[in-house]
């Protein structure tokens, strides 16, 4: 009845002897330290309602597009996934037929850090010793199941099992942060706090973004219908983010454009953007002026800015139509920062008491542009290895072309970025596994000695992440 | 008389004790299965007419740019190594004096995979122990050109020697395919077939092109000064060719660029190309249509398609005058797909039944457009690291860049693309022991267990070459 | 009193044993030879005068970008570092406080090159073993600064104890280069050459172009008024420099851009880089005529080219107006080849005779630009990584995209380019011990055998260098 399911406890680590102590001896003093998750997309609500998951197919595929990406590019349809269409049109709605179909394609994930996840959940959250095919799926999908319906298998206990000392969601301005609220009120200790992410009302090509606007203003009591009112309005959301726990914004815009106009520009910019009058180049620049001016913020509520940019949305046109966003359509693109950041810097660059930090999805703005941003602007600090390179050969590369220039404190250390709440264990356990393997490699080759390595990998793991996002 | 010549058994295998023994155990099963090549540039004359390869200078020098162009950059003219001029102007005519000069400069090649396929060559096929050198280089010729004169070096011979199942050419629509009509008449069984690569035809910048043209319509009896006559005489050659045998088309045009135009428009577009009068930007939308068309009548054909851009073809000039095409003056360039496919894949993306395999000679896309692409979309898989990058430290980076996004099973397994026939066991070889390298990684830091391993290997070298090419 | 500082001397080596003694049994050939330096930026002034260094501060930090820019990035005012502004404002001028600010903030280095050469310095020139912090700051100081009043460690001595051969230094051809002829007349026999690098004349959008223009015209007697006279005037300045014992040009233009005009449009294009009134679009085209135009000349006087383009100087507007260039603050950009050096390569790419050296300080031309154009046109070489990836990863980076396409023999050997005399010997010995580590991989993999690579060894570290640059 199928394979054994072991996680080897030396994986990810160097094969050398040597090198492998090492990496034992370093992974021995983080593996235990809290989780500081301080970028992801989980879902408030289930914290403030501390929710039982349903299934194991609602847990595990529905929600995650790196697993039905995987299944659909190789001719499964997303209907026989269960993913819901966008005009209701029928999808499978037998939990089991899915995960049967997902172990019976389970070795298209080889080799995919999707894998990595998947068995440290179900070998350390549930226990399960068997590797998943066609012959354990339903036996798997049982076990998962009666688990899930039991009190520790909810989210809050998961959630201090998981020793998770603090964690960000992702939240629109036009939320009232209810949830966030509940948790609060609810007497339970976890700390679950909210990011501020404004694409909605900051991006002029987000869908709905003219009714957005004039919901921000209705919120907040301010004329959104003026730019100056606008700002305000923004301010005042950020204030409220921050008054329930937030320390950071998110920004997902298409490129790391900046721009820093001056006030009568950036009002003929926003009339245009108000009557829906704009061209492509100017909401470019719209939201150029949005990076500086959320930058600006900041020098009041101190919150750190996340930049997440070159990713182009729903490539895929009629996939989009048929079953909405977030389908494992996004694809990245080539990316600049030197020219693109530069009117923010000019303006905010040398302040050392801000903070901005980088992602990419174009590797090779690693070497020749973020670390030696990074590594000479005292706003900059670069972002861990992000979406497809959160992996162990993606954080290798990330390592290797960003330290030697940028050194460690120029960075923030992990971020799991995930909606896949119980992988979380998982992905801080690869990347911290990642990190010591690479230490490992400086100590053995004599580029760092033991006891320094094991300050950086608790650095990495836990200091630089709370000090970075000022938790 | 010169240094031993050893191909040690564990060449290109990982150093670590452990880690050799998985992949010697893995390659222990792949390397004697046939060869599948799917993808080259052999002369199906020479399988027609079972030719025997008159010396080593013609067999090893002339077809070969990577050999002659290293030699050329370091100052070695072109007519001291035999390559004919266009103007019919002098060049060394004894192939023992372009033997030698190679031998003396044969260290150039260190560190290159040209030496590993070569020195596979004398070792293996001619069973010669000695490394190339001016002082052993009569010994060699001596005994190559002697072996070449004896039956079992004739084409044919080989081909079966080398255990290889089923070999492509690429062959121009203008092609009657006589070779391979010969072959198929000849009773012996190897399976060689053809591809289709009309660029000749369909690149509006390719010299003669609009002659080109009309010899086509001649062949098909179709009007190719009209759209939809041309549009039919290449869907008639193509199935042509599938009857001969093809299972594949191929594409070497500058950029990625795609096209999805309504009919009028490319009407008019294929007048200017008729007529001579179109822009070098239109030429560009005509080649993106032409993808498009190509792809469109894969549905009737099953063809598959492949796509190889990014080439600057005959970057030297004053070379290109004096000796014409493929002298190893082609150049790289930076190649985008994101946007360039876009057309594209929102006409085709989402059928499974179709199949577009992309290369690649900007690794920069690898981790960033292309594993993503081919990870998302039914269409879309990614071709193996090719041309420069065929070789060891090409081929991990093309692995760790694509595999933990794409995983094994949207790529296509190996492709050798050489005109140089003895090569082909040795680029197989290298090919398979590279993945071995790195699955025997996967292996040892635990991401993968050794079943599974040796599953991948059998479908990298052999499955996935089959079924993705319809072979 | 802080940790004890120990250089391993296997450090930078494989870990493996086998590996490990290949890499050792190459670099005992190598490290003992001389040191070629064909590209730096030490001042001839300090071997004119045989200076001694002042305090360890003056020597380590104020100098040294790359220290500086990292401190800075965390958030130290340049001021508390002793830089000096340009509007004279008041600095630390304590160099004993800067050196314990330094020590505070050493964990900032760990992983960087900068820390392997800073210790390599203290070790092995002034026999230091202790690990700096803020507890051993002030021993160390004293150390050093007890050290550099003696004899034995003003600079003549200390280049004769590094074992230099020869040391290019990188001049203006407004410099009357007396500090060359000062150490010709002084009968030490190091040899110290200057290097052609005239961009402040060359260049429309340096500072002060036009002025330095007149004054080129004064230096040579010719009407630099005039395209013509100008050009002569450049000829002029070079053969003086060539008989002052220079091999090189230099060129830091932003981008690698060439041009090949006819000389009624460089007369054209001149006369508007004189009055002023040259847009940026024409200032790029007119460098890259200057390129071309360098090349041209060293059909004259043999002069080898090099060129370093790809860095946006002073990114940092702000910082740059307070403490001026070279602050840490240039910043990679995207660089092209393939296109830009088009017009040059038409003209003198198949000159065996004639050598352009190429930088990058975007890696991902590495293997598909560089390599390639390296491996085919008689006229170019690599140079070695540059600037930010001179660093044991950079360097690994380098070896695994260059070498497989161009070979060892289209590229230089090391350059150390650098400011900080006293790190000479540490860059040249990290530089041997990755070469040393890539050939031992080579080796252990058997795609090279140990003889051919300590030739290779010694090519790279000596014999190429000396070759490459005509010393």
């Amino acid at each position: 009845m199928g394979e054994r399911l072991i996680l080897h406890e030396d994986r990810l680590f160097p094969i050398h002897p040597e090198a492998r102590g090492v990496a034992r001896r370093l992974y021995a003093q983080v593996k235990d330290l809290p989780i500081i998750s301080p970028h992801g997309h989980t879902d408030p609500r289930w914290y403030a309602q501390n929710i039982a998951f349903s299934n194991p197919t609602e847990l595990f595929l529905v929600p995650d597009h790196y697993i039905f990406r995987m299944l659909y590019s190789q001719g499964i349809p997303l209907e026989r996934l269960g993913i819901p269409r966008t005009d209701g049109g029928e999808t499978q709605g037998n939990p089991r037929e899915i995960w049967r179909l997902f172990a019976e394609h389970y070795y298209l994930f080889r080799g995919t850090p999707s894998r990595l996840w998947f068995e440290h959940v179900l070998y350390f959250v549930f226990g399960i010793e068997k590797r998943l095919s066609l012959q354990t799926a339903d036996f798997i999908y049982d076990r998962l199941e009666e688990a899930l319906s039991r009190p520790p298998f909810r989210v809050r206990s998961l959630f201090d099992r998981f020793n998770i000392e603090v964690l960000a969601t992702t939240d629109s301005p036009l939320d009232d942060l209810r949830h966030h609220q509940a948790i609060a009120e609810s007497g339970w200790q976890g700390r679950v706090i909210p990011a501020f992410r404004p694409d909605a009302v900051a991006d002029p090509e987000f869908e709905g973004f003219r009714e957005n606007v004039r919901r921000l203003g209705e919120m907040t009591g301010e004329d959104t219908s003026d730019w100056q009112g606008y700002l305000k309005a923004l301010a005042e959301r950020r204030r409220f983010f921050a008054g329930m726990g937030a320390t950071s914004t998110d920004h997902g815009f298409p490129t790391a454009t900046t721009a820093d106009l001056d006030p009568s520009s950036c009002r003929r910019l926003f009339e245009k953007a108000r009557d829906g009058s704009m061209t492509a180049d100017e909401a470019e620049i719209f939201r150029g002026q949005i990076l500086t001016e959320m930058v600006r913020m900041s020098l009041d509520d101190g919150l750190v800015i996340q930049i997440h940019p070159g990713s182009f949305r729903n490539h895929n046109t009629p996939l989009f139509q048929k079953f909405g966003r977030d389908k494992g359509a996004d694809i990245p693109m080539r990316t600049d920062y030197v020219k693109a950041l530069k009117p923010l810097l000019d303006r905010f660059g040398n302040e050392a008491g801000l903070s901005v930090i980088l992602f990419t999805l174009d590797e090779s703005a690693y070497s020749r542009e973020l670390a030696p941003l990074a590594g000479h602007y005292p706003l900059l600090k670069l972002g861990p290895a992000w979406w497809f390179f959160d992996s162990p050969a993606g954080m290798l590369r990330y390592k290797r072309s960003v330290f030697e220039t940028a050194g460690f404190y120029n960075t923030v250390g992990f971020n799991d970025d995930t909606r896949a709440f119980l992988s979380i264990p998982a992905r801080h356990d690869v990347a911290r596994r990642v990190d010591c393997a690479y230490l490992a490699e400086l100590v053995c080759d004599h580029r760092l000695d033991e006891d320094e390595a094991a300050e950086v990998a608790v650095d990495l793991a836990y200091n630089l992440v709370k000090a970075s996002y000022r938790l």
